[in-house]
């Protein structure tokens, strides 16, 4: 008999088989609002046993694929540049095995620790980011490695026109500034996507979906809701367009389930993670 | 002095004056995710008292209308043969003195109790079904009688073509393969109501509604909510549009009213029953 | 050091300096199904630091605005009438100094204080009155005083077709036959607004918001949810439009914040006021 | 088939045979600080299927016991008044036909409709009050009418020397210093409810039971939890003392079902209705 | 890198090296109030790490035992018999191999599986049952396989004078009645504990702790809460004097976490888990 | 008129008449399992309001003394020595103008802000603690600036045998080792209180209160609940006994006001609270 083994439904695969790999960074430390989304992906493993594998949207299942689950890393509350090292570190064997990294936060800062690990690989990263938030603040109360800087640490590791973000309705007036100059905002929806992926075919890219770029109605579950969001179709239909690119690693986050108990909002990320995987996963075998 | 009687609001008919009958049938045993659904006759009975009579939608009032509320049967949880039975003994009385029965669940299983009378008395009936889950599954973890084997099982008595599925967005692979040849799937819409309901002109139409078929932003309190559902508004045309067939027989199900603490989700399913009521039962005089 | 000063983000103007004065008013006295408004001004006003001051949707910013944050009102309740004149006379205050009062309720029938103070230095006023509920009976269970007479108390005041309703969804059917001869309805929506507003041009404007003109999907913490309301955007795009108008005083009430935990109800709130006052404040200087 | 009866467990006798009748006083209009006690008939009836009608702790079981469930008052939030009066008639006829009225608030303002009508027929009326709040105030915010000042009020009806309080442990300075004039209080506990109970034997006793004498660990669902309550063996024990009174009318007030998500408040007040009639309703037949 | 592995805190053993066995039954179909036990043991394990290894009570550490968890049981909803075979057929694994089996509920009904199996192997069993309901119905509306039945079929295995309750409140007259004559019950606590295990050392003993013997105030997460129980420190200091009997299998059920979202209940849950594990353990070794 | 000023109720001195300081320290930034405390002290001035000013028990009103309510600092997220030091130079101005120090935090680790600052003017500071959790690990995670370690970062600061910790019940075995040598501990209670008062009388005391001393019965809304814990009485006996010490400085701790909805949490909070100011702080005049 085995010890209790608790995985994302569908994702049993050996590291060795598998393509993509999946690991929890439950940390949020720096959450300068409500917090809880260190719980998130223990919460999307648990309730991901109400969804089914099959995806009738794409006619695809997850038993077709070779996806490893790696668990949670153990990260270090009140630490945020040590529990950044540990995630760059994890990544980095993850693509040192030529696999694709998913991480789930967590809060976006977690989001530095892969970018790090990715564009050491990837010299010529770009990053696809969906948000409601720029992100884009060069500090937080004095605070630089924060969820509401993590894309202005990202454009350090990049430089300029490197950054693609879609939905973004929130910000201080300066993040919207700054930004103008060194990165591009598709304000409120995702108008703008198909000429960004015509434009980033054949380059690497990071892609970091904030899951609060989902309307609240949607999406309740998440520290500081803002109205005026995306459905759950235009976001499913916006990933499969990033889905043309060469995407080298990506992550999922900011879900915070104990702020949604109706369980809806860890049901809905537990959906948009299936579809990724079946999206920037290799199908292997078709049953047929 | 009366003791207490308790009715969905504007439901004070007696028995035999009215000419739809409601009842709840409070039962969960089979739910494989997040019970809850044995609470909703009753809560919807509760919080109907924030609803009023009146609809503006189709300017008609339940004061105008002689329905029955016949309160909840007492059905034993662990014994789901019996509990079908029970549902079905008390359907066979409310189609012989001819009246319309409109069941509220409990799970979705429980429609199979109603069906079951429904289809002794109407041979050729048929059955719309408006849900975000196919249901179709021979078995679940060997258990046949289970919310996710019941239109299986309907059709096991009814027998192909004659089921008409609309807003299906969850199954697994089997149960999708195994419609395409039973029934008739129309998946994550209403785009092919109208055609149905002009084939279907004339016949026998049992109409089973889970509420999940809601999308989750308006419908969050049901055990396994699935992203990517219809509206309300959608929801209300395109019951309009079955009424325009011969229903004999109703059901609405699957609201789980503690997995929503706001109280919208039993707000909304309220409101849906106030509007069925005004489309499926008789408006006998209206004041002026 | 001073003591705690709390207020809306952004609101930190002395009363002196301020064109726009926001007050509570902590009334829910007369709600005859789940009451809470209560507590929505000090949510509020907690709530807002989890917001930014600027507003990508009209590229504004309250830093750059004269708001003084008058606080709440001592209301006692049990005593609708001595609550109704508290408010009144604190509006009086207001209006006398040519400011513009901006009242949180509460429940709805807070704005009858404002609107008697209101109309008595503007004798022509008109009320444009977003909301899901007609709000027209004369009265409720013999009280006169109630949220659900609000409106024609308002009407007892201003006389016939001086009040525009838009989004209107429920109410009992007398309602609905008195409000033809006395005010104009625009159910569900806001359709007609454009061409009210053409017509109302040059008057002076009392603009009363029932947030439950959400949808509930949007807005769920609110005492009496009704499915089928409008969206986050097509309420900012109809305030927008309010706004070209003459207002002279404005409220926004129903907000229950324990009615919805996720936060997101409270949270669309904080915008909604934030857009307001954005709106209908004056822009001093410009930062550039 | 009947309509749906819908009563506390156990009570389902005629009123023509009952010798207690209880029934709910939804009213909260003067509540202060959180509201909701509304609920809270309506919740004890759903939640007394989740007890049993039999008390291991008096061996009695409510079968045996002749008790009509009234249902609930129609009162008008927002006139403290009028809701007193409605109250105070429906008790005088319990009183005119020679049962004993238990009601079920609803704040503790419901009292004094009960006091009002029970003084009528018994002149020389004794009050025995358990509560956490001393209930004592004049007027709260210029309101006589009020759940803080509804002692005060039943002292202006029956006097000096005649109200004997237990278990409170909080009030201003001035209801304590008011009180040791007037009333008789035992504060923190029941440590002189014996020789209180020896010095009323034979007069006629109005008990009034504020359940939020009990700690707040075993009944946090009340708006205003006051730590350092009793425990529900020491509340059962005291009022099996007050049942050797003659106790010709009482009610049990301010439980709050909303505040507590567990259920265990509505569960424990249910089990101390259970308990209360079972001692002061007469045991008719004993099976065996 | 290893599959994602989820355990209790401390029990990290192989199957092999373990002489403790824990697992889940995650059963509740037939519950017949408020369901939700089926999270329990997924719940405890998730929160466990909310706890020390270290019990300050006992001054010993899970980390010097043996203890394997074998995770939870997949068992089939609407069929008790099936899931009831399924459990006997697990705890005969664990028995075959001399270890001794913990099971976590669920609902109390599973520990029939248990116990079935156990009598097998132990035929002169004793069953010690903390709980707050006696269990002892015949059956349950017609069901004899019901949460409410367990302790009657476990008399039906192993027959009179072999089962002694502590804690029982609650129960219906017949039960009681019943009780008399063929179980041995200590009403309200655990007055005749002591002398019960003089008695019994010696014997193979079953323990079956329903959690909701704990009072709600400490245990309010669970289905049917019932006034008047035991504290933990009671709970703790009976568990320890059946300790010092050869207890052969054991369970621990009736946790229904989302009926307590303060957590608190689940942290006791674990609390008294790992407090059994230290007492039914062996000690390994212990660090110095 | 004034901007909208908020304290804890009576609490609205100026900072020079006051003789107390209270403050908020919202930051939980190290809490290692379930976040939120940062919104305890927010949390705490709005219920204050549930509260009265006199106390029962001491006989004694706020509205007699001089408290100054400074309102919360604002520390940076994700910077725990940053926020340490905001922490000790808002407490060096208070103790420099000869004012006691009252602060609400937040973590446990706030506390050492406070002490470090308090140690520089009281050279021979001695540390009463009040906890759950011994909170002596020596780094956590490798973080030496954690929740868990802050008892021990005192040490440092004052050394050994100058640390009296009272109703320690969970830690690590290390934890405990490390204490034996270095802080008095009195596990479950207070039973040696009285002793280490009469010990300590006359030297300077910093007085720090974890409320997860309380039993979670009483206190569930806290990140970690241990069972086990004492009772608002015995709680409110301990801290009169501390008040016949010196105490220079002190603060309370990890209240999580979300966790509990029922707000019976936050409402011993407060009138633990109460209590302290009037055990601490100086009574000015005595109305009488």
């Amino acid at each position: 008999m085995d010890r209790n083994i608790h995985t994302f439904i569908g994702c049993e695969s050996e590291y060795k088989d598998a393509d993509v790999v999946i690991f929890g960074a439950p940390f949020d430390s720096t959450t300068s609002y409500r917090p809880g989304t260190r719980f998130a992906s223990s919460a999307i493993r648990n309730e991901s046993f109400g969804l089914e594998t099959y995806s009738p949207y794409q006619d695809k299942d997850l038993t077709d694929y070779q996806i490893f689950d790696g668990g949670d890393l153990e990260l270090p509350f009140g630490d945020p540049g040590d529990a950044l090292r540990k995630i760059e570190e994890y990544v980095d064997g993850i693509l040192e095995d030529n696999k694709i990294p998913l991480m789930i936060g967590g809060e976006h800062l977690v989001t530095l620790g892969a970018v790090k690990s990715t564009v050491k690989k990837y010299e010529d990263l770009h990053i696809i980011h969906f948000d409601a938030h720029a992100d884009l603040r060069n500090d937080y109360l004095g605070v630089t490695l924060s969820h509401a800087t993590v894309l202005h640490r990202c454009h350090d590791l990049i430089g300029d026109n490197k950054i693609f973000q879609f939905g973004i309705r929130s910000g201080d007036r300066e993040e919207f500034r700054w930004g103008k100059n060194h990165v591009t905002t598709c304000k409120f929806n995702f108008d703008t996507l198909e000429e960004v992926v015509e434009k980033l075919k054949g380059k690497p890219v990071y892609f970091t979906l904030d899951l609060d770029v989902l309307d609240p109605s949607v999406f309740p579950g998440t520290g500081t809701p803002e109205a005026g969001g995306v459905t759950f179709m235009e976001l499913l239909e916006a990933i499969k367009k990033v889905a043309e690119l060469s995407v080298v690693a990506l992550d999922m986050n900011e879900l915070s389930p104990m702020l949604d108990q109706s369980g809806a909002s860890t049901a809905v990320a537990c959906k948009v993670l299936r579809e990724m995987l079946l999206l920037f996963g290799t199908e292997y075998q078709t049953e047929d």
